[in-house]
Order: structure tokens, then C-alpha cells, then sequence
């Protein structure tokens, strides 16, 4: 069968899922003509999950693709249907903003903003092959034969790669939710030498809502103030839909218990690595055996369908066993299933075969990004999509790539952790993974990353000044509350209504501001000069008084950090040369190439000690130098 | 791998495009414990080709499917998106109502129709073998091993039987649309003995909106005054979105003519039949070779997306085929895909092993539906599916069957030509197929149908009230035209003003309706006491005034054919005991043992002669009885 190009492009994306979409909206926003094909063009940002963007964590990665100039945070804002900050009991470093979605619309109205974005062709069409000459990626083939031509390649295929469903015993060839699978492609990247592994999610069931009893639940309403993902957006009014709250039990767990030989995860037909922080019910019945009960939310998949989402079910156990144990859930009795929940085993990549700007070791201008690098969750995706567009968009116009480390962003700590580190698992996103988390706060993503992306051209102009209004505002903001100084007539009766202690001397409103029991809202009454401050400059200036003491404090370990993360290492230094290595370390590190002390730091089997041989023998040969 | 039962109905639906939809909810509303499967619910309602209800002939159908309850009118009233009565400039038997629909919208809304139908489950399955017991269909079997067992089961089945799609020379298992095949079903009905036979149809390819340019087309605007097509709704107003018309030229053709042997059609690998009436563009530009252009529209795909269909050029070519031949077109020189076109080949069964009650001869209690029977089109299946929902119902409760006969409805001219004709092809229905097309006419399919649908408890209250109140009121109507005379001084004037001949003496309104030139409307002036008539009926009294001659003509007609039609045959017959009967027509007729001498006369190989056979021996036996 003789192939026939059909076009050229700069970028070619494989994938729409929520990889793809930011890796090929970024590429395009920076002037590259741009490819995005799917498999199946409903496969658009599809949420094959949860119907929900962001919480912990995950709220933070959204917000700082949207800072960079991304389509995440603006898609959820105008398709939510319930906003939830999260945590907002605990201190700031932590709270995370979630958004129920209404799936359809997210998917329309991302799928409607491929279509209209300039320099974007988006076509449906199945990848089967890579065009490699010379060791670079350099164009696809499809299905019907027809070519494209690149300079880069960018590989984002989620879970379709192989795809195998196991519902019970039944285990069958598909992509999630019924869709076609890419078989070829996976066989074709095995032939290429790419490292491969399988991987496996779950899902859990869609229940009819009208079958369910919301009495015998627990109403999970959203926020009365409704907090945007985008820093583009201040004020957003809409009817929000509740989610619901409820609880497996004993009997739940006995079902489950008695029905784990006809489980196709404890049968050994599965052979991907599941997720240990997204596990099945049958997972946590197994590993937490002591565990009375296991809570679980009902949510809404959409304002047009009455589907509603189990979250916290996912199994792969049959269908009737499925039912069984569902309806033993209060509220679930009389459910009625119209999905059932399964497991899905996939192709990805270890991702210790890629660069820090996302780009593969063995295969040039091959840039790879979400599920396909070993990673879990939508804005996990989204998150590497944006870094891999953009790298790829740089390295064509041999520009340095763009890389975040892990005191600047979660999205760094992310590509660090699967890179450098790597994964056995499904990799997710968590606050404890970062160790600078009091810096790397939802609510300044924009102050930490807007600039660097306006500098890359990605993030509009209009954002930018967005952001230098904001940054202003707050400074200006803080001065204010800096000089204005109140006595103690004035301010006293305030602050006993507030309980906190008196003051006998003149204080300056920004003193107030950082003792615990004073907002700068309760402050109003009398700081009647104040300006009006948009929400995001309100939370900022906020948190920037009152954690003042943490955050200079974590900035001195950042200080620390950058130390090593600055001492850069040349991709074409030789190991072998430096004495007093260890042998593991000096062949990890020659297959590595880090780019930096720091990254080699984090690199496993190279050891403190090691890097102390790297220290000296990089002070020496600066000495040599100069 | 072992079977487990996981519920009981007395109907099961496989298959949820348009037939099976309206299977299953004819079947639920008339109180039948229903269970309808799709292996992908985003195929529920889904329009795999164009996004378009109604058309000639094809309007008329969608008019009968919901004056007999159906969905279909109610759901495209809910979401079109530009609405057009065609052929108005013809006769009243020929308008055809016809909309554009937001696919996406219409899949929405009738999904979420069945979810909250009372007695119906919906749910995400694939069948893969149906259970059968001493020849009576019981029950099927998922993929995941699931059995669900029922009294009756309805097979609607669509394009996705062992699919296979061709794009050029590639050729590759799949179901329409990206969606995945059902492979597996289709070689166990062939295990059981049902005729199974390959068909094919094509779609053409989607393009960007915002790639074509509209100054080269002529626009094609809605009308003015929207016409539901659901007899429940008054007015309905909506803002309308335009199509575009434009023609192939000979570059065009030449193109394709040129790419002939790259075609999978022409190269023999289809073995499918396909549509002589929706024929591709390469099979008009071989067929009609002297044409010198074939006219497309440009129709929008809804109002969420950009994507444009691209209406009467269907294709199997291959890619650039495809984008080159496209590109001739005035509008389209710089055309971007989407989608690319593509042929389907899929399993149907012979219809000819069909009963008038859609009913499989061999496996009792299986009723057949849709494109699977060997038709095509949306409203085609539609129609079907409502049929033989209502009829899995009947049978379950021992009553008789409910068939329209081809003097009752186009319905009845489509399942006969399917079940008593056969067809070697996809079969569409037309207005030249229904020799009574006077009588079926879509203004007047509520007062032919309602009342029956009302009687077998599928039509509801308020919709047989609003029927009773339609007819009731035009027949007060043309009482009270006939009864009001004006003077030539009252209309004369108006007469002149309308170009028609002036009266001497006394005259009824209804006499002078009877012209051509005189329109309800216009009689306005000089007729203050009339009452408000809704659209429907007006346009309902209007036809029946104006055409009562040809009416009548017609009714005679029905007379004749209905004696035929009123010799009822009863299955039990024994053909081989008639003297004088030819042996094929006696073959032929014992196997298909039809319902009355109507129909047998139209039996391939029963010819008039043998008509004559039968009908002597039924009056020797009639007089032998009495
Ligand atoms: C069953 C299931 C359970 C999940 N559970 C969780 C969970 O518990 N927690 C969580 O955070 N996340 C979960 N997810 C993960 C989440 O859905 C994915 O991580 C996320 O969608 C990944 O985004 P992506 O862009 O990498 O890939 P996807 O969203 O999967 O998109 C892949 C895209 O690639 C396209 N594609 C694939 N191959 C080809 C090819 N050869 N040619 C052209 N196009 C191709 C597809 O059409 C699609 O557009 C789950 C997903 C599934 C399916
Ligand atoms: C490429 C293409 C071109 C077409 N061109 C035309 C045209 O030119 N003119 C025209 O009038 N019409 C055309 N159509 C036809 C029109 O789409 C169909 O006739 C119509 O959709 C048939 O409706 P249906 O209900 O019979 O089947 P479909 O709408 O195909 O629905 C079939 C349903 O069955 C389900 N299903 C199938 N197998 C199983 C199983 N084993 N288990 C569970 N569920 C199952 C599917 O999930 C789906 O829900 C075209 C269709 C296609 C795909």
C-alpha cells in the first residue's frame, strides 16, 4: 500500500486528550503551524474519569498552567457546574481548588477552541507509525496511508496505547469508555527500541441518578464564592449542582471479599501497574482489611444527562458482583448502573527515557507528554502537554528549552520526579511531593510563572498586563497598609471584638495584618482609604503578610537548593574523566546526561558522596579555566 | 469463562441509534419492563452521517413516528437548528418537512429522554450471542459474560455489525465513527441460520467553517415560519443558522476520474451493496458521465462545533484523493478536513426472513430493526424501530400484530417493500413508492394514525385529545365555510385582487377555496367571524378543501387495492393443497406464508394469475364454511 504526504507541519501532536490539547494550542499560540489528530475526534479532552478538574495538588498544576498561558483553568471556568476550595481549614500552602465539570461541555468547548485556534489543524485520524530518518522523529503515518511531515513530533496517547478492558473475567481489546484502541503504534514504538511497560487505571461505575436515595447522603454543596481556576476571570456567577457523601460498610467489604477470585486483578491476568493512590475498592478492602468503612461522592457527570459518577469505586470486579456491592451502600439500594466501572491496561513509556523539556533520549525531536510518560490524571496531562508543546516549539527554533525546576513550580516537581526519578507506578501529583510547597501556592502562580511565559511568547499580552497590574496593586497595597498607622483609640475596640490583644501604641495596619485573628476584611471598618481589590490581589496580599516569617524563611532554602540546581552540567561531559565516582554512578550519570548538580542529585544510585567528587572536580576545572 | 444472570425484562433492545431508541421507548411507555444496550452510549442517537431530520418522503415518516407516540419529531423540534418545508412549489402529497439538527444536541436530548423513561434501563454493553430456547429468542449475553433474559428481543443493530470502513486502499475493522465494531454478534447470527448478507454505505469528509469561503455559495436560508414536526407543538421560534449550496465542475471529475483505480469500490475489495440512491461522488461521476456538475450544500454540524458537512459527496477515496477533489470546488479552494470520508460495510439480515410485525421467521420473538433490515437513513430506522417495539409488546401479550398497510401510511409502504419485496440494496424510502401518496400526506398523519396509537396504549392522553381537538375543529371549520355565503358585491373586489374569475350570484367561502387562487388566508378580509385555527389544523383544512377531488379519487383507489388487502390469509395455510397454483408461487408462498392476498401479490414469483388461483379457492372454501 503506497503512502502519500498529505501536509507539513512544525509540530505534529498524536493525541487530544489533555496532553495533546495543551501541547498543540501551546505550539500553535507560539506562531508554529500545528497538527493535533485523534483517533476519534470525541476522544477531544474527553474525561474518561472523574468528572472533575483540579483538588489538591491538582488544583495547584491547573493554576500554573493558566499562569503560563494554558487552556485548563479557562475550559473548567466556563464548563463547571460545582467550584470547591479545598482544605481552606488548613494553611495555605495547601488549599486546592476543584471544579465539578459538566463533561460534554468540556469537551465542546475545548474540541471549539482547537478548531478556531490560528495555526491549529485539528483532524481525526489514527497515528500507526513514526517517519524517523537520521535518529529524529520527523512526521507520522495514519491509518489510510497518508503522511505527515514535522519538525518535532509530540507523542500524548493516554490510555488508548494497547488498550486491554478487564471487567471480571472478560478481558477485551478497547481504548477507555468503548473507543477503538491504537494497537499498531504501541508494536511500532516497541520496534523502535522505546522503553515500554503497561500500566492500568480503573474506573468505577455510572449510576443513573434518579435510581438513587440523596436522603440517606450527605449534601456536599460548592462554594458560596466562587473562586476561578483562571487567573483571567475574576468574578464568576453560576447555579451550582451538589455532590453527595456517602460510606461503604461491612457488608460492602463482604461482598467484595467474597468475590476476589473472580477479580481479574488478584487472577494475574493483569499485568499493568495500577495506581497505589488511586486503588480499586477491592484494592483497599484488601490492603486496609481493618478499615470499617471507605467514604465515597456521588457526582453529577452533567447538567444534560442524569449519569452520576461513584468517585472512590473504581473496580474491575464483574458486573454482578459490581451491583451487589454497590447496593449495599446507604443511599445506592435501588441503584441502577449504566456504565459499569472496569480497568484498563495501556502502553506508556518509562520516563526515565526523557529530558527534562520532555523530549526522548534515544529519538530526536520526539517530545512525549501525560499518561503516555507513566503519569495519572487529567491535569497531570495537561500539565506536561503545555511543557512538551513548548519545548518542542523551542527546540525547533533551537532556542534553550524551558524548564521549571522544583522550587519554582509543581509542574517541575512533576517532570523532575518523572524523569530523573522515574515511576513504578501511575504517577499523581501531591503537595507532599513538593518540598517548597509554602512558595508554590495556587494563589501566585501567576506571580511565580506569567512573566517567564510571556517572555516565551505563549502567554498573551493581555495576561501579562493582567499580572503586572496585579503585582502592582498588591505592592502598592502593601506599602499603603505599611505607612498607614492607627492609634490605639481607633483600633482597640476592633481588635478586642476580634480577640486579639489590645496595642498602647500607634501600629501600622500591616503589623495588624499578621497576627491570626485579623483579615485584612475585618480591617475595613476602618481603613476607609482603602482601594478595591480584585479577589486574586485580595488572597495574595493576604497570604504574602501573613506567612511572611515561612515563606522568607522557605526562600532561604530555595537559596540552598538553587545552588546545586545552577552548577550546570554539559550534556557532553565525561564521567569516565572524573575520579573517585562510583561506578553505578558514573554509568547513570553518562546515560543521564543531567543538566545540572542538582538534577544529578536526584538521580537514583548516585550517591551525596558522589556528588561531592562532582562539586570538586567542577571547582577544579573552573579554576583551570580562569 | 462462566455466565451470570443479571436481570430480567420482558423486552430487550440491543442497539440505541435512532431504531432502537424508539423500540425502546415504545415498549417502556406501553408498560413493558425494557432494557436497552449500546456498546458505546455516545452512540445513543447518534447521526454518523448527515446532521440533518426529514426530507422527502423521509419528513413524512418522521410526521407518522410521532403522531403514533414516537420520539423523533419531539426530539428534532428540541434541537434543529435551521427548519425548511421542501417541494412547496409542488403538490401538498410531496411537501416535506426536513431540519438541520445539532447533532450533538439531538444525542444529548433523546439520551436523556431515556434515561428518565419510566420501565427502561439503559445501559453500556456489547451483546455478543443472543439466548435461545426451542427457537424463541430469551435473553443475550454481554461481553462481560453479563445475561439479561426477556421475553423478546429487538435487534437494531445499525451499521455496526462485523463494520469495516474503507478509505481508500486502507481497509479496517470499525464501527462508524471511531466507535469499535460488534464482531462478535454478527458471526453468531450467522451461526443460527439468519441470511446475513453485507451492505455498505458512505458519509462524506467534515470540514473547518472557518476554511470555507461563503461569497462563492448561494445561502439557503430556514423558512420564515417554522413548521414543527411534532404535532404536540404549536410555534416554535429560533434563531436559524444557514446552509450553503455549491457544484462540482469538471475539474472535479477529472480528478476523480483520474483516481478511479485508487478507489476501493472500484477495486473490488467491498463486497457490500450499496445505495444506488445515496451514491458516492466517484459512483455519480462514473454513472452520469455526461453531467457536468453535481450540486453539494454545506450544512452545519451544530452550533457548539465548526464542523461542516459536506452534504452529496460521500466518498471511499483515499486522503488526498479526497482533499484534492474538494479543493476544485467553488468555496472550498482552501477546505480543511476534519474528518475524511469513508465507506462501511456491515452485516444486515435479508428482510425477506421478516414478518409484516418485524418479526424473524425462524427465531420466534425476534424482532428486527433499522439498518439492520436492510434500510437506510435515520427516519427509515426510526419508523422500524417503533414497529417493532410496539409489536415485541403485542406478541408478549398474545395480541395481534399491529401493521400498517401502504394505503395507511408511508410506514406501511416501507416495512411491506422490506419484508414482502425484499431489496438488493440499502433500502430509502421515497414518495414514489407510496401509491396512495395523496392520502399519506405529512400534514394529515396525526388524523390516520393517532387513534389507533391511542388504542394500543402508546399514544398519549394529551395527545389523542389534542387530535380529537384538531379534527374536530377543521370539521367545524369546513361546516361553517360551506354554510357562509358572501354576495359578489362582498367578493368580487377581493376576487379581482387575486386574479380570479368574479361570481354572479350567492357563494360559499368553501366553494371559494376550491380555486387556485384563493387561499384561506386570503378569504381574512371578508370573513371577521372566523375563529383561531393553530397552523396544523389550517393547513390541514386547506388541503382537504382544495384537493377533495383528487382525495376522493384516491379514497376509491384505496377501496380497490383494500379488498385485496381484507382477504386475510391465515398462516397455517397450506399452499401445496391449491390446485392450479404454479410451483414457485407455491413455494414462495408457503414459505412466506403472508397475511392476506394483498400481500401475497406482491411477492416476487406470485404473479396475477396466481392471485386468481387463490382467490377462487378462498370463495369455494367461504362457501364451503357457510
Ligand atoms: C478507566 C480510566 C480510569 C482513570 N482513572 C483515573 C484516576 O483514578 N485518577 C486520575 O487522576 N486519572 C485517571 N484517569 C486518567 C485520566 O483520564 C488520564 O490520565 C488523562 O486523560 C490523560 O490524558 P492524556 O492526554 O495523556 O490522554 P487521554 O486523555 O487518554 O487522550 C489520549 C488521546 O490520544 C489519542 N490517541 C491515542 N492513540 C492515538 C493514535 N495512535 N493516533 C491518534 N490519536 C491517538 C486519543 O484519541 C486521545 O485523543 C483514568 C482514565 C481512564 C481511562
Ligand atoms: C458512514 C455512514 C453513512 C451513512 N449514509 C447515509 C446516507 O447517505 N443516507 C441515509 O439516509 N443514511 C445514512 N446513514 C445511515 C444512518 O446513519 C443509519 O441508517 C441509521 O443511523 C440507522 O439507525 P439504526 O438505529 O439502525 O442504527 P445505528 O444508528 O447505527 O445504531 C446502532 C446501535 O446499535 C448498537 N449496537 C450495535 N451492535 C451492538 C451490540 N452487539 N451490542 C450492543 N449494542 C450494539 C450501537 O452501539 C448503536 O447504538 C449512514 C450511516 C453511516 C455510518
Amino acid at each position: 500500500m503506497a503512502r502519500f504526504l498529505m501536509g507539513e507541519y512544525d509540530v505534529i501532536v498524536v493525541g487530544a486528550g489533555h496532553a495533546g490539547c495543551e501541547a498543540a494550542l501551546a505550539s500553535a499560540r507560539m506562531g508554529k503551524k500545528t497538527l493535533i489528530l485523534s483517533i476519534n475526534l470525541e476522544a477531544v479532552a474527553m474525561m474518561a474519569c472523574n468528572p472533575s478538574i483540579g483538588g489538591t495538588g491538582k488544583g495547584h498544576l491547573v493554576r500554573e498552567i493558566d499562569a503560563l498561558g494554558g487552556e485548563m483553568g479557562i475550559n473548567i471556568d466556563k464548563t463547571f457546574i460545582q467550584s470547591k476550595m479545598l482544605n481552606t481549614a488548613k494553611g495555605p500552602a495547601v488549599h486546592s481548588l476543584r471544579a465539578q465539570a459538566d463533561k460534554n461541555r468540556y469537551h465542546e468547548e475545548m474540541k471549539k477552541t482547537l478548531e478556531e485556534q490560528e495555526n491549529l489543524d485539528l483532524k481525526q485520524g489514527e497515528v500507526v507509525d513514526l517517519i524517523i530518518e537520521d535518529g529524529k522523529a520527523c512526521g507520522v503515518v495514519l491509518k489510510t496511508n497518508s503522511v505527515y511531515r514535522s519538525k518535532a513530533v509530540i507523542l500524548a496517547t493516554g490510555t488508548f496505547l494497547k488498550g486491554k478492558i478487564f471487567i471480571g473475567e472478560s478481558v477485551f481489546d478497547s481504548g477507555p469508555n468503548g473507543l477503538a484502541p491504537s494497537v499498531e503504534l504501541g508494536d511500532n514504538l516497541r520496534k523502535y527500541g522505546l522503553p515500554m511497560r503497561r500500566f492500568k487505571t480503573g474506573t468505577p461505575a455510572r449510576a443513573l441518578g434518579k435510581s438513587l436515595d440523596y436522603t440517606k447522603m450527605t449534601e456536599q454543596p460548592g462554594d458560596e464564592k466562587i473562586v476561578p481556576f483562571s487567573f483571567l476571570n475574576d468574578d464568576l456567577k453560576k447555579n451550582q449542582i451538589s455532590c453527595w457523601l456517602t460510606y461503604t460498610n461491612e457488608e460492602t467489604h463482604t461482598v467484595i471479599r467474597k468475590n476476589f477470585h473472580r477479580s481479574a486483578l488478584f487472577g494475574g491476568q493483569i499485568e499493568g501497574v495500577g495506581p497505589r493512590y488511586c486503588p480499586s475498592i477491592e484494592d483497599k478492602v484488601n490492603r486496609f482489611a481493618d478499615k470499617k468503612r471507605h467514604q465515597l461522592f456521588i457526582e453529577p457527570e452533567g447538567l444534560t444527562t442524569d449519569e452520576m459518577y461513584i468517585q472512590g469505586m473504581s473496580s474491575s470486579l464483574p458486573e454482578d458482583v459490581q451491583e451487589q456491592f454497590y447496593k449495599t451502600i446507604p443511599g445506592l439500594e435501588n441503584l441502577k448502573i449504566v456504565r459499569p466501572a472496569y480497568a484498563i491496561e495501556y502502553d506508556c513509556i518509562d520516563p526515565l527515557d526523557l529530558k527534562l523539556n520532555l523530549e526522548n533520549r534515544s529519538i530526536e525531536n520526539l517530545f512525549c507528554a501525560g499518561q503516555f510518560n507513566g503519569s495519572s490524571g487529567y491535569e497531570e496531562a495537561a500539565a506536561q502537554g503545555l511543557m512538551a508543546g513548548i519545548n518542542a516549539v523551542l527546540k525547533i527554533d533551537k532556542k534553550n528549552p524551558f524548564i521549571l525546576d522544583r522550587s519554582e513550580a509543581y509542574i517541575g516537581v512533576l517532570i523532575d520526579d518523572l524523569v530523573t526519578k522515574g515511576t513504578n507506578e501511575p504517577y499523581r501529583i501531591m503537595t507532599s511531593r513538593a518540598e517548597y510547597r509554602l512558595v508554590l501556592r495556587q494563589d501566585n502562580a501567576d506571580l511565580r510563572l506569567t512573566e517567564r511565559s510571556y517572555g516565551l511568547g505563549l502567554a498573551s499580552k493581555s495576561r501579562y498586563e493582567r499580572f503586572l497590574q496585579k503585582k502592582k496593586i498588591v505592592e502598592l497595597e502593601k506599602d499603603r497598609l505599611t505607612k498607614k498607622m492607627v492609634s490605639p483609640e481607633e483600633i482597640n475596640p476592633l481588635l478586642e471584638e476580634l480577640g486579639s490583644t489590645p496595642v498602647k501604641n500607634k501600629i501600622s495596619l500591616m503589623e495588624l495584618m499578621k497576627r491570626p485573628q485579623v483579615t485584612y476584611e475585618s480591617l475595613k471598618k476602618i481603613d476607609d482609604s482603602r482601594p478595591e481589590l480584585s479577589d486574586h490581589a485580595r488572597a495574595q496580599l493576604e497570604v504574602q503578610i501573613k506567612y511572611e516569617g515561612y515563606i522568607s524563611k522557605q526562600e532561604q532554602q530555595i537559596k540552598r537548593f538553587k545552588k546545586l540546581e545552577d552548577k550546570k552540567l554539559d550534556s557532553s561531559f565525561d564521567y569516565d574523566k572524573v575520579d573517585g565516582l562510583r561506578i553505578e554512578a558514573r554509568q547513570k550519570l553518562n546515560q543521564f546526561k543531567p543538566i545540572s548538580l542538582g538534577q544529578a542529585s536526584r538521580i537514583s544510585g548516585v550517591s551525596p558522596a558522589d556528588i561531592n567528587v562532582l562539586l570538586i572536580h567542577l571547582e577544579k576545572m573552573r579554576r583551570k579555566k580562569s
